[in-house]
């Protein structure tokens, strides 16, 4: 048997419990795996478990970690550097925690600050979210087809390494190794960049007077665009301050662009507009193509 | 029977053509509708008509509005000046024109330009869309419980302005009407900024030597934050030409809220941050709650 202790048991934590209990993922090597889930918020701990994303209640953090072979710490970025203190003291030697937070930087200097030698760690991420949180909004296929970013660490025994490659394949996901230094400044422009332009166009359109009014008119591409900023406010804090040097290249970036654009706009430069807005739709189809050959396979 | 010339088939067209023709727009007063369609793109409009958006083709623009009730131009905006100007002599007393583009001002100014007196002119503008374009991504249900933007025209005879509206509440939309620069300049702040902001989150990523890399990460949030990136290009490059004054304003707007995320995050100021996150996701679900109730009433 596989004793995994889930600590967070919100959208991530949640869906990661469900997905290993599928029948698809209980026909791999995890066919026997028992669930033990912690959270502090009781009601997340309670809708999980009615779920049935988890097997078992603990009460406490030493509870759900007594015996456990794999610790999944799904939680907001910040609450991982807590929890790895925390846990510290309580983890047996041949326990392999890993993680599901957006930066991977800073969670793995902490692994090696708090955790003692003999426990192993892998930073993980997978590429997958909703902006709804909480265990109700959980999905067992959340992670079907996406990529999930591990952090090498040539300090974890290959049997710890194999077990989180199992854990990635049973949810439905592939397993990406990546530096985390590169991770952090490739989420930062396809992820939280994306949130923060999200964020500034419901900033600026709502500062408008005329809000109420132009709202009634926004329609599936304000949705779109708007989406991310839905998503959960400490959770996106968190991301940004963990990884604050990549992401303000990033905006650097973006409003460079905006400037390039405003340019051309100003000046009526129908050309220039014509060969700028092509080339985005060359580069987003192209990705979008790519993309759902990869979730087909 | 009321006789409807569809000028431009593709994604609006079509959708029109084929939401006039479902069992709940033939229950209401539109009950006897013939549409003939006509296309410079010969294949667009042979695509309609194997779609059944049009029950007839036209081969000049002349036999398409020859005897129409109600001509609809669902082209490009700059096309949408092309099409008045040789539509004018071509068309009865008594007709009804209408066209479908996402600016209004410049539209109502070419249809009192060009437009001969007893040809009737209402302005437009279904707030609904999807990033595929042509008459094969036409759907009967596009428009269903979408905002229609029409634009005030004291000129326009009652039995015009109840055509038009039948037609809009035919295919499911609701009738909302607003002054042309009004209407202008609220859709440059809920649609066209998106665009320019989906395409300038395109740009900025696109342009890193590590984009290829990077994409493999791109998921969900970066799906629908860059889905206006895929649009029609010169559908939105007509777009920004007619609607500068407004877009540039609202580019401001954005780069300057950007730019204040921008500040708090390098100074890590953790409490601006987090009110900033909450009240956009504030403004954002309660836009999103409310457009659910639009939707579904």
């Amino acid at each position: 048997m596989i004793r995994i202790a889930l600590i967070g048991t919100g959208l991530i934590g949640g869906s990661l419990g469900l997905a290993l209990q599928t029948p698809a993922a209980r026909a791999g090597p995890l066919r026997d795996v028992q669930i033990t889930g912690y959270d502090r918020d009781k009601q997340m701990l309670q809708t999980a478990y009615e779920r049935r994303a988890i097997n078992q209640q603990a009460r406490s953090l030493a509870e759900a970690v007594a015996q456990a072979d794999l610790v999944i710490l799904a939680t907001p970025v910040q609450t991982v550097q807590t929890l790895l203190r925390e846990l510290a003291p309580l983890l047996a030697g041949g326990t392999v925690v890993t993680d599901t937070a957006s930066t991977k930087v800073q969670v793995n200097a902490w692994a090696a600050e708090f955790l003692p030698p003999g426990v192993g760690f892998m930073g993980g991420h997978p590429m997958a979210g909703r902006e709804q949180v909480g265990a109700a909004a959980a999905r067992a296929d959340l992670f079907k087809g996406a990529v999930y970013c591990l952090t090498p660490n040539p300090g974890l025994a290959p049997q710890g390494r194999q077990l989180m490659e199992e854990v990635v394949q049973a949810v439905g996901a592939k397993p990406y190794y990546i530096e985390s230094a590169q991770h952090d400044a490739y989420v930062a422009g396809i992820s939280h960049l994306p949130f923060l332009l999200s964020t500034a166009l419901v900033e600026a359109v709502s500062q408008s007077p005329d809000w109420s009014a132009m709202s009634l008119l926004a329609a599936g591409g304000f949705r779109d665009v708007s989406r991310l900023a839905s998503g959960d406010p400490q959770m996106h804090r968190d991301i940004c301050l963990t990884n604050q040097a990549a992401l303000l290249g990033w905006v650097d970036a973006a409003v460079e662009a905006l400037l390039k654009l405003r340019g051309h706009l100003s000046k009526d430069e129908t050309e220039q507009l014509d060969a700028l807005f092509d080339h985005a739709k060359q580069v987003r189809d192209a990705w979008l193509a790519e993309r759902m050959r990869g979730l087909g396979s």
